[in-house]
């Protein structure tokens, strides 16, 4: 069985749950299909945004930091307050779009650990073309796609249909039946979902 | 060891963490301080909302009924939408500022299944006479805190102090060394830190 994740480069949320989806899905035999997409798009849309919201409400973005670095903490993924925030993703958006599904995972590790771990500025083509290499990819036919025009379409109908399942936030997680699960922590209860159709009884504390 | 659990009546993930918190907690013999706020004058003072952000954007509002349905089956609660959303939630948090430690948690949930099993008005004086008899109190005692003076300061001041703490949501749960934990979903992490002063490494997946 599939899920559907959608991820977007700049989320900090995304980061933990990038780094940890791959183990606890094949423990449970779900196959991830992973989507990049835009989140400025629909933060502007759907609620008026023009910058993150943990910049637009300092009392949210204070605890935010602290949150996730606890969550790192927990488990256990390196991570450094990037020096500015949020980062702009599209570049990586459009080369993990070219990818097929068997090759993003390491790609978009490689990126998010560029961005939370390293704080390199994940919109300069050194960086993606160093992470590109990490993730044992050719850089330079992998570069192609940042100016790709069939491909920044793509990313604009990824966009659009991350809208049209409900997104507005991420990570976000969509069930084949079209459950909607948003954050890091629902992780786990979107993968029990996918594989039980339903959150119950195992999940109980 | 001891909890600070701070919630508003009219905040929906409370509905769960104030049915959940009781049995778990005292499973990790953590003590619980219960301690009602009003998240209104935050929301107004911090992010400039008049409603709550689950009618200010209605693509979250979507999302978060359905989450709050599904977290309620995951926990085996009675879940019902309430008509009207949110609720004023004044003078069940004036009552409960008059009640002991001891007396609150049962007085607190009867009030909340009145609000999110039986779309009752908790603003009602009858609802809450009912939820005071509920809870093995004597209603005609707990309902004079409605309309006392020291407990509207009292009020007053326990919503600064929850700006203080930097609260901005809630359910929010506060540790002895001033972690700040906000969410249903951060309950069994914010136990889990008062009793190890850590996340790891018992809770991860």
């Amino acid at each position: 069985v599939k899920l559907q994740f959608w991820f977007e480069f700049a989320s900090t949320y995304s980061y933990p749950a990038v780094m940890r989806i791959g183990k606890i899905a094949a423990a449970r035999r779900v196959e991830i299909e992973w989507r990049p997409f835009l989140l400025g798009p629909l933060f502007h849309a759907q609620q008026g945004m023009k910058d993150s919201p943990f910049n637009v409400v300092p009392v949210k973005g204070s605890y935010v930091w602290r949150d996730v670095e606890r969550i790192c903490q927990k488990y256990d993924l390196p991570f450094r307050r990037p020096g500015k925030f949020p980062q702009n993703g599209l570049m990586a958006a459009r080369i993990t779009l070219s990818l097929p599904q068997e090759e993003r995972p390491n790609f978009v590790k490689a990126v998010y650990q560029a961005s939370f771990v390293h704080d390199r500025d994940i919109s300069d083509p050194h960086i993606l073309h160093a992470a590109a290499r990490r993730a044992g990819l050719d850089p330079l036919e992998v570069l192609s796609a940042m100016r790709s025009e069939p491909i920044k379409d793509q990313l604009r109908e990824e966009t659009a249909k991350a809208a049209d399942l409900g997104i507005f936030g991420a990570p976000s997680f969509v069930t084949r039946d079209g459950e909607l699960f948003w954050g890091n922590d629902r992780l786990e209860d979107a993968l029990d979902w996918t594989v039980r159709g339903t959150l119950r009884p195992n999940t109980q504390n």
